[in-house]
Formats: structure tokens, sequence, C-alpha cells
């Protein structure tokens, strides 16, 4: 590149997960080349994201500042007896996208993986179990990807939540080993929500 | 989504090119969870790249505010005989590469395209007329992707400067039919810039 600045927003497009050196080259050349008020949009929208949201204080799901809860914690149209637990908004949104769940959320924020120096005290794993306490809960729905990582915290999960005696079950192998919620269709989500098993 | 930032993120990343719905939710759950700095460093990038580029008042490659001609322009040690036509920075950026070429480069800015309603007007050839016109130019490399609208412009540009006895030329069909500079590897675009031939 001819340009510091076009290869300082390269440096910083590579940042992004996906984005190698060639991706970031195409991307910040077509930047560049954008319509100034997109570009601006997307300066504006990039740099207050982290200011304008933070977790709903129930489910720890993403949402805007200015409110406490997120809407599906908010509504009473939503099973209050089962809690699905997922591990980020990410994923939230994609069974939502199913239309199939109509329980409550649980966001941990992250797997335990004593690989990556990740404990069950780095997610949010006390404040399900205070949930399940203080609530009237039937189930609870672990979501979590079928790796080692989510294995293990869902087994982990289900100790801790034993003493309660309330039923936990996983999602069935109607995914496929080894995907994840992205890659998935809305219709195998929807069968592997059906197809729950307990664990 | 649960947030509307996030929504509004998503929707602004999808206007980079290759980012569909999926991947801008991928893109903008990252982005909420990398460092602060992190975070401002890309919106700063971004939000400024128009106001801190311009074109080489030259050849036309995209260069930092505050010099008036690119590093080639200036530079004694290339061959000034010899202009290589590319359709933009990005397709320079992969000549320069490649490491073969030792000449220097005109960049039109796009190609002539009926369909989309780009004329010889819309692109930079008066100015590489101008250029072959002032100056001792011997051979004039078209290098533009050969596709429709490529050939037809290198067609255009053969045409135009059929007055002025320069030599023609465009690359080697040594690069794939139908690949994009992006693409392909060094070696293969050094190869078609070696074995090009007269149009």
């Amino acid at each position: 590149m001819s340009s510091k600045a076009m290869a300082n927003l390269k440096e910083s497009l590579m940042k992004l997960p996906g984005v190698g050196e060639k991706t970031a080259a195409r991307l910040a050349y077509h930047i560049v080349e954008m319509k100034a008020e997109d570009v601006e949009n997307l300066a504006y929208a990039i740099k207050n994201i982290k200011a304008e949201t933070h977790s709903c204080a129930i489910c720890f799901n993403t949402i805007d500042i200015g409110r406490d809860i997120c809407e599906i914690c908010a509504s009473d149209k939503r099973d209050g007896q089962t809690i699905c637990v997922v591990k980020d908004s990410k994923d939230l949104d994609a069974i939502e996208r199913a239309g199939f769940y109509t329980g409550k959320y649980h966001v941990t924020g992250g797997l335990i993986s004593p690989m990556a120096g990740v404990t069950q005290e780095d997610i949010k794993l006390k404040e399900l179990v205070q949930r399940v306490y203080n609530n009237d809960i039937h189930e609870v729905i672990i979501a979590l990807e079928p790796n080692v990582e989510g294995t293990a915290t869902a087994h982990f999960i289900a100790k801790l939540l034993k003493p309660f005696g309330v039923k936990v079950t996983k999602l069935a192998q109607g995914m496929a080993v080894g995907a994840d919620f992205s890659g998935t269709d809305s219709v195998t989500i929807a069968r592997a929500i059906e197809n729950r098993v307990p664990i």
C-alpha cells in the first residue's frame, strides 16, 4: 500500500475474526471508496457499541443501555419455568430465529476451559444457580456447543443443579457433530430443541 | 438481536463487500467484546480514511494527504518509459507484491461498462493520453482483469493510444481465466507480466 492511513486501517480490520491480510486490504479499499455517510455511520456504530450496550440483569443477554432487562426476561408470554443456557447472545439469537423455543435464557458468557484459563468462576454459573434457587424452575436446557469445553461445562452445570431436583436436559444430536449455531439452519436447531434429552 | 445498537452496527457492517447478515452478526458480537482500545482504533481508522487519503496527482494511486505524488511516481529508480494501467490501487499493490515490474503505473479508477453506466469519460483515460503525449513513453502495459469490461476497456485504450505509436501490450494469459488479482499468487502475476503480448 502506498498510504500509511490505508495500512493502518488494514491493521485494525485484521483484529476482526476471519479477516486476514488479503480480506483486510479488500475491505480497506472498499471503505475508502464508500459513500462518506456510510463510512461515518459504520465508524460511529463501532465506536459507540460498547458504551451503548450492557448485559440484561437477569439473563446477561446483550441489550441497549437504558433498559435493565431484555425483552425476553420482561415478557410474561414466555415460559418462566424453563431456562435455556447458551454461551453468548449470538447463540441466543440463533435459537430465537429457529422460532421453536418459548422459555427464557441464561447467557454464561463463555465455557469452562482449563486450557484457556477459564474457570467456573469466570462465567455466570453462580447467577444461574441463584435463578434456579429463587424461582420455580422446572427445566434447564443446556444449549452449549457439543465440543470438549461445551460438554464439560454442560456436565458441570448438571452437577451444580443436582441438589435442586430440577430437570436438566441438553440439545439432541440433531446438530451435526462439531457444528456451531451460526453454521446450522433453523430447522435443525428447532429439531435439536424438540429432541432434547436428559443429561 | 435484543439490542438496537447491535442491530444498527450489523446493518452498517453489511455495507462491506462479502459481508452478509450472518457474518455481520458475528463481527458485531466480536466487536462488542473486543478491547476498548482496539474498538477505538478501528472506528478512528474508518472514520478518517477518506479525509486522510487522496489520489496521486500523476498516476491516481491512493496516497496519504500531505504528499502530491506517490513513491512510485517520485522514484527515479523506476522505469519512467513504461506505464502499467490498472483498475485500482488494490490491483497496483498486487503487481507490486509480485516484485517483477519496475515501471510506473496509471490507475483508471474503473472499467468502461455500459451496463453499469460507466463511460470512458468516467475513468482516467484522458489523463493517460496526456501522460503519453507529454512524456517519452515506450510501452503501455494494460493490466486489467480479463473479463468483458476489462477486455473492452483494454481495446478502447489501445485505440486511443494508436496515434502516438506507443507499444501497447496486455498481460499474458498466465492468469487463470476469470481470476482477479487478489485470488492470484505472486508468481503467476509475475509470469503474466513477463509474458505480456501486444494487443
